[in-house]
């Protein structure tokens, strides 16, 4: 359980490339995650050439994982693959809906997450790219998906060039809830959050930003209002255009 | 990566109750799992009682590992706790569009794929139960989450009553694209579906099913088209009553 309590986020990766074989490994740990009705609704996208980089970097609005990984990951929603198979023989598929695409994004997900698992076993590091989802039309055309695949997220890895030290969470019982939601009084967001707010770090990120508090370093610079509603608008069309909303 | 190689999903438990200090360990390792900017946009609500199980199991329609399972855990994207410590540091969140749900939805996920492994690594079982997206809306009532906070899987989890054989996958090529997506010919599809096809478990499916091919146990009995479409309306109308479609 020490690979999963020793996790940290690597935005800083060393100029090595990975091995196909080494890749394919993680993959293959990562298709053995449960999977809706077996049905492995999910594809993965291996980018590793520098022509297909240089596109797809700044749509991760070119972080710096993003741009110094040897490989990035892209982790799809893929309803095609089976809906070929379904059309083939004989039957109609009926998976061009939000629900379905939901359960393909579950899917993609729980592949990623071991991956990322396997990937940190052997000491490679891993960076979540949360950009796959703001830009997931640009990367349908990058990465040429056609419909019914939509990407849900990507990962950046390769060999540490840093080596950070654990962030900070909150405390277990912030997050657990025993039988059932115990919602939460102004005192205790105020506890709960104390810690947090009180790293270094935050007092670092209030200064740079110029605002009061931590929360508006969340609201007013990271993830504002505006852009959650354009990007959010943004996916929903993407998700219509690849034929999930019908 | 032998924990991640070897999972296959266990859907009988033995009558033996989960320590609440184990559970705990293993939640533990799930909030280390990569979040959306150090958010934490979930929640996990853990069921062991018998009042609460008599509530929740026909929820997840009466399935054997829910109905045996010591624990059931329930991971719900959770932006309510983010948005009182926003409103308490004054500032606005604007987190309540699908961009965010879908965010808080990724987080949940990565959780659960972690608490699994964790589960796994020390000899539990577990099993997935995708009809918490079915029935969400029901969920919410009995575990009574607040506005900003939806369902998106749950966890059946305890010491295994059985030992099943791995199940089978495609090959690796079948979901892994280099550089760009290279779509399916129909020749392709039935190449690298025929091993799934000829199991003797597919063939079982056909027969009971009184279906011509494999696709149709999918989308004749399985999942239906009408209840994907019925269940989509509905997990969509859960989001919209949940403030996540603003």
């Amino acid at each position: 359980m020490d690979i999963l309590t020793r996790h940290v986020t690597i935005r800083d990766f060393l100029n090595l490339p990975l091995d196909n074989e080494l890749v394919n490994q993680l993959l293959n740990c990562g298709i053995r995650a449960s999977t809706t009705g077996n049905m492995q609704w999910y594809s993965i996208i291996v980018t590793k050439s520098l022509t297909q980089k240089e596109k797809i970097i700044p749509l991760h609005f070119n972080q710096k994982p993003a741009k110094t990984a040897p490989v990035i990951l892209t982790f799809c929603a893929d309803i095609n693959r089976f809906n070929k198979w379904c059309l083939l023989n004989n039957t109609d598929p009926g998976y061009n809906n939000f629900l379905s695409f939901f359960n393909a994004a579950i899917d993609a997900l729980l592949v990623a997450q071991n991956v990322c698992i396997a990937a940190e076993n052997i000491g490679l590091g891993i960076c979540y790219l949360g950009t796959a989802v703001y830009n997931a039309q640009e990367l349908i055309d990058v990465l040429n998906l056609p419909t019914l695949v939509v990407p849900v997220t990507s990962v950046a890895l390769g060999w540490p060039a840093e080596f950070p030290p654990l962030t900070d969470r909150l405390p277990l019982k912030a997050v657990v809830h025993i039988e059932e939601y115990h919602d939460y009084s102004n005192e205790a967001i105020r506890t709960l959050y104390k810690v947090k707010e009180n790293l270094e770090s935050s007092k670092q990120f209030i200064k740079e930003n110029n605002v009061e508090t931590l929360a508006q370093v969340f609201t007013t610079v990271r993830y504002k209002k505006t852009d959650n509603e354009y990007f959010s608008e943004k996916f929903l069309r993407t998700l219509r255009n690849q034929g999930f909303m019908v």
